[in-house]
């Protein structure tokens, strides 16, 4: 079925475009047909697969925390040093900084829209459950004190880590990664096994 | 010369009602005319006080940042509970809940105005001050473990209460007083003298 395949390929693109162009001109800016003109579709593409703005807005928020998701999934596979799976998820270049700026305005917006509110909430259980297996893993390896609860930790870890990574994407000139890498060693260091 | 504190006051109202707006009705939806209807008075009134929205919208950041500190400065003043003072900081009400959600709004629109970014880094840089006094006082009085370095840990604790407050405001449901308190709590734990 080709014909789905590529609605779903569109409606990716719309996500992306709309994305890039809430962080480039600003949520107020951006209109169907400034999102439309950001994919080079026509406005009628645009609607066609998109009800409303906020409809976009949810498939942009979609694109990008699937993009981050995955990237730290990837990190997560491929080896065993924490400090590098949660940098994996902090904003280290232009793609990884339209992601979590996407995050910030959708903070604000699923405030008046319980639709977003909804997508957040599942977001936020997503990365919850990813630090829980990022946690688990180090208790696995030795690397955990025994004191830490790893439920309780992975909720200050994720409040932790989307306080670098607001401040990273929003000013990034103040945040270097070499601040973000100091950030996270230095909380790391206090989980491990006091001697 | 009462004209001056008039027109001092006048553009306070203002702010409050643009932060107001902003929270209520989204960033895109808050035009001049929106913002005077908040305030009360004739959309001349205000763009005799301000000459844009980005100029309000930094009057409300103003504002907004200004009450957080004050009421954060007041909690410093009145007790050695860091915990407390963190809380006082911290969304707690619908006051608390739109000064952070402002701050919210902010830190994506900085991202396109230097004018916005300056003021965002000096509101970092009282935070960080902020951050060290609390800490150096913790020194003081003992609670602190000698390897914790102040400076280094003001800017973890600064990321941290604003991971907390941003998913706090945005979502009080989920992230109810007791939940913060708790991090805020186990943050602290870790922070004490090993013995």
């Amino acid at each position: 079925m080709p014909k789905i395949v590529d609605a779903e390929q569109r409606r990716a693109e719309i996500a992306k475009a709309a994305a890039n162009a809430i962080v480039a001109h600003g949520i107020d800016d951006v209109t169907m047909v400034a999102i439309a003109k950001a994919a080079g579709m026509t406005t009628g593409a645009v609607t066609h697969y998109f009800a409303d703005k906020d409809d976009v807005i949810l498939a942009a928020l979609r694109w990008a925390d699937g993009a981050m998701q995955a990237r730290t999934a990837r990190a997560l596979d491929e080896h065993d040093d924490v400090a590098a799976i949660i940098l994996a998820a902090l904003p280290h270049d232009e793609a990884s900084r339209t992601e979590w700026l996407v995050w910030c305005v959708f903070y604000d917006r699923a405030t008046r829209n319980p639709a977003l509110m909804a997508e957040q909430r599942a977001r936020d259980t997503d990365w919850q459950r990813m630090a829980v297996q990022v946690l688990s893993d180090m208790r696995g390896r030795g690397e955990l004190d025994p004191s830490v609860d790893i439920e309780a930790e992975a909720h200050l870890a994720v409040a932790l880590v989307d306080g670098i990574g607001f401040h990273a994407a929003s000013d990034p000139a103040s945040w270097p990664e070499e601040k973000q890498q100091r950030l996270v060693a230095q909380y790391l260091a206090r989980l491990a096994p006091r001697s």
